[in-house]
């Protein structure tokens, strides 16, 4: 297959412009069509998708990689109704906020745009092809997408739903640009591309975001792991901490909301310990502890060094002990991945203190671990989850996807 | 000399969590105490700048340059009174905006945050080492400095005055380090230094801020420069324009928010553009016209290609007719800095499109360019201004220094 990445990159940066302008009316009637073709053109995706799917088992892709990779009609419309969502959102594009006079008599505000271009570089998921595109077109972006080999025929039969789609209503088809070919020095090409790309947003596992973090020109959108802490105090009420404590560790293990280190103030250890290794006992929730708390446990392992910083993403959780509060922060300090970090106390100074001292991306009291994630803060669909301060910081929705300019209205004024 | 970067910035990050917790009253006593210090240890800064500045010569600096890095009793004076008006402003840190009831029961909010650890590298002014310093402190952030290797002596002395208020009120000395050896293989290692510091911003020339860019794997804020426009639509007022153009050219020239382009309507020019060539030949701006405009100036060079795309800081112009508003903004598209942008109109229509269409970080309705600063747009002190859209846009005040994490409240929610 002969192309330019380069050529690809500037003419989505051209299509960009024209997306800056559409109105939300212009861009949620796309997004409907998009929704529309996903069912209407099932029959050729699926086809692609069998394709995909014929060639990942030839490959000897996992059982788990053939799941991800698969869709059927359920799937599809599921993504279909997804796009909806995400049209019914409101649009961020356009508002101005907090215009005020100043001394000069100019008038300041600050208008939300879009970004211009993103590109999206993802495993194998081919979900993702469709959610980028309507998040970052629902925030005016062109997008630029890059999945994963396994998934190439199935990721161009979804742009071609997409391209019909914008076709359909007059919009410049390089606005969602699928890139043809998954050999990484066609990645490396595009990481350099500052002049036409304004952010890369990697998903997938470590390597990926590692070799794209220090590979990227762009600005990168990094999300390296989610090892969350529940730290029950000793002022805990111990039936919501047991809760926190379930919730967090068993209601979905693969995910990166997950609680994967329990930390226990020394005080409420004895009567607080003994109920949740009932609960991991009868869940089957293989233990790591530290030396304080190994005793509690039917059989539990010693806890290493490398458990207080492991993202276990299965039926395992890191416990221990802690003197106090102080070390309670202290831990987290040290080991935690600025992803999300829970209280369980019932004291009003205590719980204050935590949402204070702990600058993770999201940080609680008294709720599961499992709330951190963009649909339940409210945020709508979410494009993934920044364990990065700059820009975004937590659970990414549309917004996230935008910046704002300065706006200045004077009638003739000049600066003294 | 002999030091550890790597362990400097390791220090500044453990500084930066005591920092995260200091009230804003700590900070502006800290912040005040650096005032008192600048103006009584004048005398020992002044030698240490007397040092720089003789070996400055012997290495044959410019004048120019001598006199950016030249300090006097007056000059400490100024750098004093900008730290008291930093200690004056708005402390951003703490806010918590926009709590919500999610239909699960938690309660879900924003609450500003330091950015942790902020690298400044900056060329040969000293006072950039207390300004710096003071704003990354003010949003409670640790700072590693590495200014020019002329201003050396000089930004160690500073660095005194910082580290003595700092431990008059107990707050770690590592929350302002100046690196004290401008070596270039040393920025380098800084630049790799992403597990201690979370942003970096490179002010100076056009080189050092492309090889900070390049090299960086820490964020990267990026200012390259201001090539801003001012178009005179067809419905301008004349007068008003002329204001603008004057001012916007002529009032300071060596800054980035002094007009660089005059965009002109071709209905308008013929009065207009009369009008501005008197004032270019009384104030002595060099012209580069176009072909449709040259015949209105007395001696003016023929505009090149490079001259739409050039920043010259000089009582210099480049001067375009256009057939209309759409070419004014092809223009735009083509050669815009993402800087500012001015349109002169008297048209409600034409303003309100223009404000719309134009997405660099300042875009202005009759107003001057120069009005593009952090003061003049209401922000306080500015510690830079970014062309880049991630992050920060724009001028960036206090709060550019900072991000937000969410705040969850429950009582014991758990996810269903």
């Amino acid at each position: 297959m002969s192309f330019s990445i380069r050529d690809m990159a500037q003419k989505a940066r051209m299509a960009s412009r024209q997306l800056a302008k559409l109105s939300a009316q212009q861009k949620n009637a796309v997004l409907h069509s998009i929704a529309d073709n996903l069912v209407s053109m099932s029959e050729q995706i699926l086809t692609a998708n069998q394709q995909d799917l014929a060639a990942g088992k030839e490959a000897g892709l996992t059982d788990a990689m053939l799941d991800r990779l698969a869709l059927n009609e359920k799937s599809l419309a599921n993504i279909a109704e997804a796009v909806r969502k995400i049209a019914a959102q409101d649009d961020p594009i356009g508002s101005i906020r907090d215009i005020r006079r100043m001394p000069s008599g100019i008038d300041v505000g600050k208008m939300r745009i879009p970004l211009g271009v993103i590109a999206m570089i993802y495993e194998s998921r081919p979900n993702v092809t469709i959610d980028a595109a309507a998040l970052c077109f629902k925030a005016g972006n062109a997008v630029v997408l890059r999945g994963g080999k396994e998934a190439l025929h199935s990721n161009l039969a979804l742009a071609e739903c997409i391209h019909q789609a914008l076709s359909t209503h007059g919009v410049n088809a390089n606005a969602v640009v699928v890139i043809p070919d998954p050999d990484r020095a066609i990645m490396n090409e595009l990481l350099t591309l500052n002049q036409f790309i304004d952010l890369v947003i990697p998903r997938g596992g470590e390597g990926l975001i590692r070799f794209v973090s220090e590979n990227s020109r762009i600005p990168v959108i990094q999300h390296f792991k989610g090892v969350c802490h529940l730290y029950v105090d000793k002022d805990a009420d111990e039936v919501k901490a047991l809760g926190l404590l379930t919730n967090g560790k068993t209601q979905r293990t693969g995910v990166c909301n997950a609680l994967e280190t329990l930390l226990v103030h020394k005080d409420i250890a004895p009567s607080f310990l003994p109920m949740a290794a009932a609960m991991f006992n009868e869940r089957k929730v293989r233990v790591h502890a530290c030396e304080k708390s190994m005793g509690y446990f039917h059989e539990a392992e010693p806890a290493t060094d490398d458990d207080w910083d492991t993202e276990y993403l299965a039926l395992e959780i890191a416990v221990r002990v802690v003197e106090d509060y102080a070390q309670a922060i202290e831990h987290l300090e040290a080991h935690s991945s600025g992803h999300t970090e829970v209280i369980a106390t019932q004291d009003y100074s205590t719980a204050q203190r935590f949402i204070r001292d702990v600058n993770s991306a999201v940080v609680m009291a008294n709720a599961s671990s499992r709330f951190s994630d963009g649909g339940e803060l409210g945020l709508g669909a979410e494009i993934g989850i920044s364990t990065s301060k700059l820009h975004a910081y937590g659970p990414m929705g549309v917004e996230s996807l935008t910046t704002e300019k300065f706006v200045v209205l004077g009638d003739g004024h000049i600066r003294q």
